[in-house]
């Protein structure tokens, strides 16, 4: 929600802008219409020698619990480019051979989580700034419970059970308070 | 590019803010932090006994030419949500059985195109306030040469293939003036 105009600093008010059918935040004075929409969040299921790594967060939200590394996307780059920088900002991991796994609706948040699947290129990790540690987890070892976000536990659900039957297929999931109950679809 | 605090309404300024690796508009006033992200576009591939559904654009960009129905995901809707609006806004068209088909990188304009496919679930269609026209075409009979956006053609070039091959795979491309070349996946 915003209140004044991010082009010239005067008030904005809510209306529906003509041509369009929901209301923005549009500027009284220059007309500027600002537009709010989902943003994407990129992740990574980077495996090394049939171990999963994993971060234990150093900020907020869910400090102190595991995640698989994920951010919000930038612009100027690709998905791919996304979940790769991820990886190296929140474990010193080298994302390779990475492909498109999930596919997560959370609309109660305003966010679709992607998370992509690859190898850590050389087994090497190291906490980033916002990583309290890094560590690689065999399926029995995964700290279930102490997972930071629902849409990385579906993810690493997913990824074993593909994993086990031998083929992996991408998933898309609609999640949150908005879906009556969790939707799967293989994609 | 904003020059305002949407919060406050002073001036903001690039910098880096801490614990971030990249500049962004932050308010000298308030400490406001400006994020800009890429945003999702979705939108939908309906058939009707063969035929594709497409939509003649009634306004800019590319005003004259034909896309699929597809538009910017709003907050508080899923993804699926999002290509089956466009396509009742665009086409007055209602989409069933819609299953993720092309996952699409355009970073050159911080965008992700995301395409559906499935039923146009009784036949009927016709111009919403952003189309000239609505129109079933046979493959034999879509316009290539009057296409509105490279996404839309690749994502039809990869639905014929695909429906001669009797099986549909998702895909996920790298386009844009970024990509050396234009890349395909197979999801």
């Amino acid at each position: 929600m915003i209140s004044f105009c991010p082009q010239c600093g005067h008030p904005t008010h809510q209306r529906i802008p003509a041509g369009d059918n929901r209301k923005r935040n549009v500027c009284g004075t220059c007309g500027y219409i600002h537009y709010e929409n989902p943003r994407l969040v990129l992740g990574a299921v980077l495996e090394w020698q049939g171990d999963i790594l994993l971060c234990r967060r150093a900020i907020e939200p869910r400090a102190g619990l595991w995640t698989l590394p994920a951010g919000f996307m930038e612009n100027g780059e690709s998905s791919e480019d996304a979940a790769a920088r991820e990886s190296r900002e929140e474990a010193h991991a080298h994302a390779d051979q990475m492909r498109l796994f999930t596919f997560i609706d959370v609309p109660a948040i305003d966010q679709v989580h992607v998370f992509y699947r690859g190898i850590l290129r050389d087994g090497r990790h190291s906490p980033g700034e916002e990583s309290l540690e890094t560590a690689l987890f065999s399926e029995a070892r995964i700290p279930w419970s102490q997972l930071a976000f629902q849409t990385v536990r579906l993810t690493l659900e997913h990824y074993f059970e593909d994993r086990r039957a031998g083929e992996f297929k991408p998933r898309r999931l609609l999640t949150g308070k908005r879906a009556k109950r969790l939707v799967r679809w293989t994609v």
